[in-house]
């Protein structure tokens, strides 16, 4: 096994993932853990990066890249805010060194909007990075997740974004809200489930109705017996569609368009497309990006380390 | 002190609400408890009404009428939904008869909408029998609350409804969401406050950016230091104004409205009606008119006790 030449981390508020690289960007390996920010006690970010690194049989001198929620306010050490627009390659040199044990660790500064719109990612730009190490530097890059992210990419420079809540809200409305009874918990998505269907042709072109068509998914329980399963699937759907009509809305309907996802996320984004109009240029996996661009800033910040 | 004609009593899931008429609909006693259907163990709805009315100086053989979720399937005897169009002075025609202890006990029906759109209410349609019995049988009535209705009527008669989730997404939002520390949850909210007139044009005019808007709030007050009572009131504005955009879109454009609110939520109201530039033909009181309605009801249902 040839030795490691870079640590690469994506740390994230409630996971730890970390790759051993060599220099030419094949993976030694790979950690996942629950180590999130939130499990960090007493501020030790050096004390749990270095036992999983050691773990990993990663030697003392490998300098290590981080990303995500851990260059929060929260996190090990504020990596202040790029302002947009940003040139996704001069991430690296903008980078906050942190002092660890003799080890080179360096954290990547997420990306913020000011304006009319404020907006801000941590943990997102260093995937875009990825996505341009791909080769996808031009149009709308579609990120999926609990706070989904639409971003405009010019040349490798991201010139705006917009985050949608919609991933927080399914969730916080199927558990919390008084839908609870009328849509399933369990039930795993479907993007060919006919519910998903109806939600995501409401919540694209009748945007205006969605607090209404949310009340309506338990009326529509409560009167017609509509299964809680296929409830489930239209609140998908409907919460879907709207931050589709609402990114074409903020970011205008793109010629080129990127998904950037992993998992069952994927297939149902990809119906959306579908249902939206709009062809997918590009499918990438948002694991592999994270990695490809922590790899691309490490290379930036140890060239000497880059060519084997 | 005359004896009371009628017992009147709208009962919902988390209050308790009773008033003893005279004959000639004059308020003599009134009371409020927080004996909701969630406080009613052991199904005893019979024993909390009688203790209710006891300590009001309702005697045995007084009639009783009762609006709210008494009547829903988790309530006291399930008084079935009526299908829309209604003609509300029917209400009490199809109300169900409970036994308790030979005072005879009616609870009113709640409106059901079936097909695309499936609805219900409860304790509602007795507030619209108010306003009609109030002179206002034509137009619109919007309904502020936890699940907001828009109600269509024509010639005293309910031909459509809507209800919106803004009062609960609004709860859910500032409680249990990434919003939380955004904003304020003790804030009282103040229809001239900036923040709630910058969200409702937002809501109002680009409602498919909704839940950008949302994450626009936690991003706003980290980067640019907005205060949470301001997004308190940019939350309230901007949840506001969607409804108001999805109540044109659902029942079309009124020419004429009545509101039937109570309490500090009024002003908030009126102020999105001056916002989205509908004039308002008539403010009704909320509670009033669900005393009315009961009123209404209660002589229907015993004419002989009508004229003193």
């Amino acid at each position: 096994m040839s030795a490691a030449a870079f640590a690469l981390v994506d740390w994230g508020t409630t996971s730890f993932r970390a790759w051993a690289c060599a220099a030419d960007g094949t993976v030694l390996t790979e950690r996942r853990a629950p180590d999130g920010l939130t499990a960090v006690t007493d501020g030790d970010f050096a004390g749990v990066l270095e036992r999983h690194l050691a773990a990993m049989g990663v030697g003392a001198g490998v300098p290590a890249v981080l990303c995500g929620m851990v260059g929060s306010r929260t996190g090990w050490t504020e990596a202040a805010y790029l302002p947009v627009p940003t040139v996704l390659e001069g991430l690296a040199n903008r980078a906050t060194a942190v002092s660890c044990a003799g080890r080179p660790v360096h954290v990547l500064p997420g990306l913020a909007q000011h304006g009319e719109a404020p907006d801000v990612m941590r943990g997102e730009e260093t995937q875009l990075l990825g996505v341009v190490a791909e080769g996808f530097d031009d149009g709308l890059v579609c990120m999926p997740g609990t706070h989904s992210k639409w971003v405009r990419l010019e040349g490798g420079t991201v010139s705006g974004f917009a985050t949608f809540m919609t991933g927080e809200l399914f969730q916080l409305l199927r558990s919390h809200s008084i839908l609870k009874q009328a849509v399933e918990t369990d039930a795993r998505l479907q993007p060919d489930d006919p519910g998903f269907a109806e939600g995501l042709a409401l919540g694209l072109g009748r945007p205006s109705e969605v607090t209404n068509a949310l009340f309506a998914l338990r009326a529509g329980w409560l009167l017609e017996g509509i299964p809680p399963a296929r409830q489930s699937a239209r609140l998908s759907g409907l919460l879907i569609g709207l931050e589709f009509a609402g990114a074409m809305a903020r970011l205008g309907r793109p010629t080129r368009v990127a998904l950037l996802a992993s998992g069952p996320i994927a297939s149902l984004y990809e119906a959306a497309f579908e249902a939206a109009g709009l062809r997918l240029d590009r499918r990438l996996d948002a694991d592999l990006c994270v990695r490809h661009g922590l790899l691309s800033a490490a290379r930036s910040l140890h060239p000497d380390r880059s060519s084997p």
